[in-house]
């Protein structure tokens, strides 16, 4: 009776008191532009839904199109349609002001509403009796670009979220193309915020975020490492835009400064981009997605692996200690158990202890 | 770099579209009240904490004491004690009055306070501007039923939650000879709600679950199988005590009318004590633990066990439908993926379909 199937590693462990109470496994792989597989434990190949990690490339047709320039957008606008934001004040308010440039409404958005991931923001809404709009749902920065993306790309905004809509096709292949795979190897689903969601490889995901802060690739034409370039600037400027208070990826990317963007997807998916330092330097994406769809040990995952790859300078690891090594707490408040990630990449390649 | 570990099987699979997005591996245990294993999948002598599906036990001590007679208490009452409640206007009525009693104040329970797991009921306090007390606690009937019997033993109810309190040595004991092990094998941190929480193999859950349906034990005094029967009987009486409005548990009573009680515990914890029907019919105790720890799997996990152990009426599983196959949603309501559970036990032992 003691049925064991293959399965992926343990990546965290959460214990309670001085014995494991729970686990969670996963596959993560971490690869360059040329779609090198670097790194990786359990199912590098497993295709998995992006999600929200896929955000970077589905604000690309917009600003492909000159959509900066045309609708003036600023670090923040950018920043916010590449975000899983929480609802708060100030991306409600910059989501609004992203449709008004196009003349769009919140009607106009497809995406559902949904009450703010941000706590106080969703209890403020309830304290005042308000219902949670379009505006709050965490994808509203994303939609509303791709509303703005129709417009620029003088397509029919109704219907902007169907897979056989002409924006979707174009982001699509915009994704295959950077993940180095061909479009036919990326299905199609629906996303929680009703947009198709991408399925593909999980290392041919970690080449598009590692392609993301790479240059310009032979072949390619100056206009798509001028983007990715500029999203992810936008991303490192305004992180608070990219997810919000109290957010790991908002943290994360500030004590980067500049080393790397972050961007969480639903389901237990991680996506990093760590940019290339100094004239040597490389670039490298690394993704991962927790077998259970857990966000619980997904900060501390992202940063064990950095570790492991030697990227994560002890000082940030430190400034970062919260999100590392997170502390399980009562209903009193007193800490009862804690969550430990590794993750078996790296130099040595092996476990520390096993469970 | 297709590394694999040692792991229990997949007991839920979370579809988004036709594939597989995330899935939730456990392991299961089915035993009779001898400690006879008579099912099992992943690994059955698994330690693991208990967690609220200890309920019942840490309710015997005062019925043992004759509190039900001393403090009148109601099915409901009883119920209360072993629930896992959703803080809703009636459950913390209830636990106020059980406080009153004893003459004992909210002051008096050690529990700490939290938002009302009953979603509507933890609106309205936020729409009042009110905070969540110590008796929206899921577990402030349990601890109001602690402090009576404090009362009753003629034990200091300061410090009932420490696990030196004679109170905490009597629940470890009785836990202990209802899982039939020994008392030192059951280990002890510190549950959510302050009070011990009981580290036990997975089988010994299992046996002790089964011993609250069965009938008095050889060498065993009376009073302690006259008191598990009164338990089960207020738990089948008043399952909307026992967790709450729209709650798995109390539908899943509802639903057996009188052939189980199911009480869930967290972190993946769910334990089902199956009645003896007719006169050759057996008890039998069934608890699983969802390695990752997650609530999301549980009910369906549960119904598709019992399913396989041929003791699920087709009626009832139709009528818990959307627990047994529940859907995914998006922001706007439609439907993107299912939740597919399935536990390899039973009269073939194999398992349909791989992943």
């Amino acid at each position: 009776m003691g049925a064991v199937t293959k399965a992926p590693p343990v990546l965290a462990r959460v214990y309670r008191g001085p014995h494991v109470e729970s686990a969670h496994r996963g596959s993560l792989a971490v690869a360059d532009e040329k779609g090198r597989l670097l790194q990786g434990c359990g199912d590098t190949a497993l295709p998995v839904y992006a999600r929200s990690a896929a955000k970077p490339f589905q604000a690309m047709p917009l600003l492909l199109a000159g959509g900066e320039k045309r609708f003036r957008l600023s670090d923040a606008e950018i920043a916010l349609m590449c975000a899983s934001h929480g609802g708060e004040p100030e991306h409600v308010r910059l989501a609004r002001e992203l449709l008004r440039r196009g003349g769009f409404r919140p009607e106009d958005l497809e995406c559902g509403a949904h009450a703010p991931m941000h706590e106080a923001s969703a209890r403020e809404l309830v304290r005042r009796g308000e219902k949670p709009t379009v505006l709050h749902n965490n994808c509203s920065g994303k939609h509303a670009g791709l509303l703005l993306a129709c417009q620029a790309l003088e397509l029919p905004h109704a219907g902007y979220t169907d897979p056989g809509h002409p924006l979707q096709r174009r982001i699509r292949s915009l994704l295959a193309r950077n993940a180095d795979i061909p479009e036919s190897s990326i299905t199609v689903a629906v996303d929680g915020c009703n947009l198709p969601v991408f399925r593909l490889p999980l290392s041919a995901l970690a080449t598009a975020y590692a392609r993301l802060v790479a240059g310009r690739q032979p072949g390619e034409e100056s206009s798509a490492a001028a983007v990715r370039a500029r999203l992810v600037r936008a991303m490192l400027k305004r992180p608070d835009m990219v997810a919000g208070t109290g957010r790991f990826t908002t943290d994360f990317m500030k004590a980067g400064r500049g080393r790397w963007i972050g961007k969480e997807g639903a389901e237990g998916v991680y996506a990093v981009a760590v940019l290339p330092r100094g004239k040597k330097g490389k670039a490298m994406g690394l993704v991962f997605k927790l077998e259970d769809g857990s966000a619980r040990p997904r900060d501390a995952v992202t940063l064990a692996a950095l570790e492991r790859l030697g990227v994560l300078p002890l000082e940030i690891r430190r400034a970062l200690a919260a999100y590392a090594e997170p502390v399980v707490l009562n209903a009193r408040g007193a800490e009862v158990g804690r969550i430990e990630a590794d993750v078996p990449i790296g130099a040595t390649g092996r476990r520390r202890g096993g469970r």
